[in-house]
């Protein structure tokens, strides 16, 4: 049997919104360590992870190992029916057919049950590496989410270049370039005002703002966005999920163009 | 002559968006007792009942009792012209084929005419009995309406149950089903967010969503909305105009499925 | 060279938001006195004047005169991707194909260069005479541009006929007519709420609401709007631009139709 109550469901809100639009159906994965997913897109160019930590949940009981399939749009519209200060339990039973979102209002005059119906999904676990990257960049996560959805409105792609000095964010389309410079800066008010940047070299990367532009959806998440890049790996954009675990995106660069091409 | 002051003539504005997507084209009858409006919708399934009574309007003329046939979406949009603070006069000549509604800012600076063609409706004005209900629910009109536009995402049909405990909605589609369960509840600071059930024995009726979401148009007209079932009649969704009447829609249960149909 | 510093940068977003939809393609010309652009709308009935007087930059270096080509729709794209505090600084060489629009954020923690290509563009530059109007409206801008809204959803040409007494701006359709009046109205507490007329004799003219309507895409710009108008010259509708200049919208009346005609 299985049973998550999370005081703060509006972070399974949340989670939902920031990978539907990147993945379609996907395997929750429930253990003693915690909530967790791992899913190709559709088009098997970005791999989203997903882990939210047993601590993190009010109450966290899950008596054996279970992977649960789901369609995340149809997750989404219950969760959505969820308000933003409502409890969210998730149930199931072993060997089940379906699992149910129970909502409570906070004042316990509303319960909602959502019962949704689980699907079969082969995927193949992939084992992610711990890497390490020759720079990571973190900064505001709006500022991030801006600068793609800007980009995007020049070219397809963004070239990320990180030095000592700053990142910049480069794209190229019909209309004209862009380039954008945020400079390292950690003499702020709030911490995740800061932008900051651990160097080993410097790196340049082409991605498809697409994609950049899908990971961003996870903004709501947290005010920061860790970008880790190294030449030979893909990006991880990882959105911390406070306290309980943390969303990670990754997206392989595209082989880059010689400089005079367009 | 018809000559009809409104100080709260934003009032009429919500008035007419509340019913507007439901009927086309209606009588609106002033008499002596107040203006008011009987309408089917254009399927014929659910009826509409608006009564603004005289005392509630600033200045009340109507020298004889007139019917006035208008097109409500053409009515909505010249209403949409009122300032949210203006004063709205509604104004007819006997035998006239127009009526005009006039607005008049606050600092009467601004005064605006706008006369509309009549029409010639046909319509029988329907008796509608004063009746016993089983069950009358009073909730926050928003909650129903937040409810109502949930289980729309799931199902098509809503099951309404009172109980003495609570009313309880619920819903089945093809990604799951849904129950939410509002429970009575007074006490508490707000006489307007309360939950009153009245009881005389359980009633549990299945209704149309999309009706029940149009109903819904008329919360921003109250705070509470009345829902009273009995099981061999029409459920009357109530929205109380404060100080001047109300908006009423009828509309007939769905035959009950057998248990176990889909 | 040219190099002109806009402390306020969200201004020139305003006035690329102002234009863009009534114009594609204008020449901007560049002088020791200003920024400049004119330009007459796809369907050349209507013609737009706009002025950056140097001194309102922050710093306005401009070696030669130059006339510069530009898509409005891409240098708005552009330019939306700038902060609203940000500091704009629009940059060309002489005798180069393109402009750079450069944006600093307050903090200096972000900078971004956007170049775009210049186009061809042949117009010719219409001197426009400075004119005695006989009736000159002054009021707030967003009471006109409500007033252009509400009326477009009635008629497609609006009527504006000034008095002593007050402007009125009536119109009809299909559906009914409309008559709004405003009073002039000097006793206000904030300047930009007055309505002013400055008249030397009655004017009433006819204009089509689309391009009215165009203009008010301007309000942003300025709390007031100054409509000046003669029975035999185009209308002028001007939004003073603070400290800097004014962006004024010329349309010709439409030859009245007969009373009676509809």
């Amino acid at each position: 049997m299985l049973e998550l109550r999370l005081v703060q469901g509006s972070l399974l809100k949340k989670v939902l919104e920031s990978i539907k639009d990147l993945v379609t159906d996907a395997n929750f994965d429930c253990s003693a360590t915690g909530f967790s997913l791992q899913a190709m897109d559709s088009s098997h160019v970005a791999l989203v992870a997903l882990l939210l930590r047993s601590e993190g949940f009010e109450h966290f009981r899950c008596d054996r190992n279970m992977s649960m399939g789901m369609n995340l749009n149809n997750m989404s519209k219950m969760l959505k029916c969820a308000g933003n200060d409502d409890i969210i339990t998730v149930k199931a039973d072993d060997g089940g057919d379906t699992v149910t979102f129970m909502f409570e209002s906070p004042n316990q005059d509303k319960i909602s049950d959502f019962e949704m119906k689980l699907m079969d999904i082969d995927t193949e676990h992939l084992g992610i590496p711990e890497s390490e990257y020759e720079a990571i960049v973190k900064m505001p996560s709006q500022e991030f989410a801006r600068i793609c959805k800007d980009l995007s409105t020049i070219g397809d792609t963004v070239v990320i270049s990180v030095t000592k000095e700053g990142v910049k964010f480069s794209t190229k389309g019909d209309i004209g370039s862009a380039n954008i410079v945020c400079r390292q800066n950690t003499s702020v008010d709030k911490p995740e005002e800061a932008t900051i940047i651990e160097m080993q070299e410097p790196v340049s990367l082409t991605f498809a703002l697409r994609y950049m532009n899908s990971f961003t959806k996870a903004t709501p998440l947290s005010n920061s966005v860790t970008i880790s890049m190294s030449s030979d790996l893909p990006v991880v954009v990882e959105y911390k999920i406070a306290d309980m675990g943390y969303i990670r995106f990754y997206l392989a660069p595209k082989i880059e163009e010689e400089e005079g091409e367009s």
